[in-house]
């Protein structure tokens, strides 16, 4: 692992961090925010999954989270959204390829070799993660923003107990069914749709749901919210008998001024399940 | 004028701008916050001036300072920090030309034409703020980060009852003994150093100091304190006993995690001042 940058924040270390991963095949990049606390003690984590052309910094510089966990004394993981390099398969759409992963492990040419973003998050990154630093792998928490908010809502529905609590901005919620989604999972998982049912939100939500708290923010006036389909995540948590919130936030859109407006607000909601 | 964009973001919205203007000849963008109070009244406003390489967005997206600016009832302002275009004169240097303005009305060849930061951010982009949106211009303020902290304390002083409180992040506190501003005055304003005086906070500081509130910080691992020379300033202000606060912060460096990290004190700082 190499150290990129350490800035102090909030009284914590803002870091980036690269690594080979066994995943992908490639080098991967992720940021690491540390509270203060963790200087004396493992420290719960919260997750933020990023979406659709970003990259591990977007959130890191945009969110401002870290306000937030530092008082919480809860750490953040902002992973890559994909691999990342010449020799790794690219598409010239941003919805795909390199900054595209959706958060599946490919089957298919060209993406197949690299792209294997779901063993990355869920099993590779975490491996490191905590042998590496002070975190505490029993308090974990994921949140997710659009592509990440699917990401967060996959994850923490196909491993019950390692997430306490989810919540998601803007997520795409029923990748099955629109073209964030269709698109990408034809090209990393073929045309065999039995394969891409484990990684939309909604049909994990008929057939498993989730034990903990969730909460997802999604703004009136977000551009893309006819491809997020929030009403079928909705109808799923109602029938499914749930617990957890959706928000309509009024007038808000698609961009990090929205996270950023209730990042707060979901921090809270993490750390009120982090630190029971 | 015209709208480049507008997001709402924490009950307000975060607009972008971009006009004609009169002191540099070409069309200027810039990032205004309205609170949401400012649907009812005119609200105060608190001028952010950026640093080196920065356009009117780095802090706008970076600071997270329309959190605390929301709460308050306060709007922002984020002007750029240089005329900009093909036919404005440039520099391959990051800290000459377009990205550097520092400030100040050019009478240097070929700076002169364009670059006339001074009067852009004292009198032709004040005129078009307080024209077309609902500002209190009895109500300001103003803040920066490095060579907007220069900028920002070198306005705060020479225009007396206009600013009720001043701050700055890591300011360039004496640019005449600095490379950080001799190489630019001597470009901008040519050899005779009596011109530079008065775009020096240190100097402005001996002659005329700030009839209200001042706050600096400053990180203690800042990358570039040699050429701030945050010393300079903190001992005029110790002997003209002007009131104010200089913190050393443990720790942080140059970048806008450190901007972050204290924007919620400036902010609060500001407000105080603002709407009593």
């Amino acid at each position: 692992m190499k150290t990129l940058s350490e800035n102090r924040c909030f009284g914590g270390v803002q870091g980036v961090y690269s690594h080979a991963s066994a995943a992908t095949g490639t080098d991967m990049t992720f940021g690491l925010f540390l509270p203060e606390a963790a200087e004396d003690q493992p420290v719960p984590v919260l997750w933020y999954l990023s979406g659709l052309t970003c990259t591990h910094e977007n959130a890191m510089v945009k969110a401002g989270a870290q306000r937030w966990a530092a008082e919480a004394g809860i750490a953040l993981v902002f992973p890559d959204t994909s691999p990342r390099g010449d020799d790794v398969a690219n598409d010239a759409a941003f919805d795909l390829g390199q900054g595209a992963g959706f958060y599946v492990n490919a089957t298919e040419a060209p993406w197949a070799p690299h792209f294997q973003m779901w063993d990355y998050v869920a099993e590779d990154l975490p491996r490191l993660l905590f042998s590496a630093f002070p975190l505490d792998d029993t308090a974990q928490a994921i949140t997710g923003h659009s592509m990440g908010g699917h990401g967060a809502l996959t994850l923490a529905m196909s491993f019950p107990g390692r997430f306490r609590s989810v919540s998601a901005f803007a997520p795409i919620c029923n990748p099955t069914a629109s073209d964030w989604g269709r698109k990408q999972f034809t090209a990393y998982l073929g045309t065999d749709e039995a394969t891409w049912t484990p990684h939309d939100a909604t049909l994990l939500m008929r057939r498993f749901g989730f034990d903990g708290p969730m909460l997802v923010d999604q703004g009136t006036a977000d551009q893309f919210l006819d491809l997020l389909k929030p009403e079928t995540l909705a109808t799923a948590m109602a029938e499914r008998r749930q617990g957890g919130t959706i928000r309509m936030q009024k007038g808000y859109d698609h961009s990090y001024f929205f996270v950023a407006s209730f990042i707060e607000d979901h921090i809270a909601f993490h750390a009120n399940a982090l630190l029971r």
